[in-house]
């Protein structure tokens, strides 16, 4: 079903793939509308089990996307430098497809953790705590990851 | 057509969006395919005459997609900066709903010399000589802009 990247001199390793998925800062989740446009915005993630997780208000544009249709990207871009005098810059660069869907119970929870400890490191009690009081007023998400790609230029 | 901003209090400055605009490194690119997926890509671009201007390989997804539909989003993001004891992140960002097309002629090559004069200062004749051998071999798309949200956290 989906197709192989053109430019096979450009295909990253899978170990800079995984880089990219475990270190990223933050990553583009692009959704589908009902009326027929994309919608892409930057999240912070977690990758853990194989899967993309994220987190987002109970309401709002991703989720009136995810229920309008499932089928989603996630793209991750790494360390960049523009070379001006070769009119180029290196990269590089994940996309993910996949398929999104809510997760609730434990799965949420431990999802909620992995944001914690990716990105408040140090901070895992207060953490703790901060997830006890916000778990019923988040979402959490996770894509099922069908495809990904690696791209990188150096 | 387009939806609001739900969070009023994260709603950037036109300002903000400007510099995002003018200096983006780069951005991500949504289009939606045949598959019902959406794709995104990071893209350098450069924003001239109220438009966003990218170039491309003459053939690949990207193209694909846009003769499929020419809906598109693209977002660009600015500085961000975790926050780790506040499980939080402070960032910036502009998210375009617009129509892609191809442009040719006078309009392509001003998009390909904005684009050297944005990514390659003090290359600007080294690089006029590589758009006249590159030209051929490239084709650019203008996003017509037809709505621009900003939000920042801040």
């Amino acid at each position: 079903m989906f197709r192989e990247i053109r430019r096979k001199d450009r295909v990253a390793d899978p170990a800079d793939i995984d880089r990219l998925l475990s270190g990223g800062e933050y990553g583009f989740l692009a959704t589908v509308g009902p009326d027929g446009y994309p919608y892409s915005v930057p999240l912070s993630f977690v990758y853990i089990n194989g899967a993309i997780y994220f987190h987002c208000a109970v309401e709002g544009h991703k989720l009136d996307n995810l229920a309008y249709s499932s089928k989603v990207s996630f793209s991750i871009v790494g360390k960049t430098q523009v070379l001006p005098d070769q009119f180029a810059t290196e990269y590089e660069s994940a996309v993910i497809f996949g398929t999104a869907a809510l997760v609730e119970g434990d799965d949420k929870k431990a999802a909620l953790e992995a944001l914690i400890g990716k990105y408040s490191g140090g901070f895992e009690k207060e953490g703790a705590a901060y997830i006890d009081q916000a778990i019923g007023k988040t979402k959490v998400v996770r894509i099922g990851i069908e495809r990904i790609t690696g791209k990188r230029r150096k």
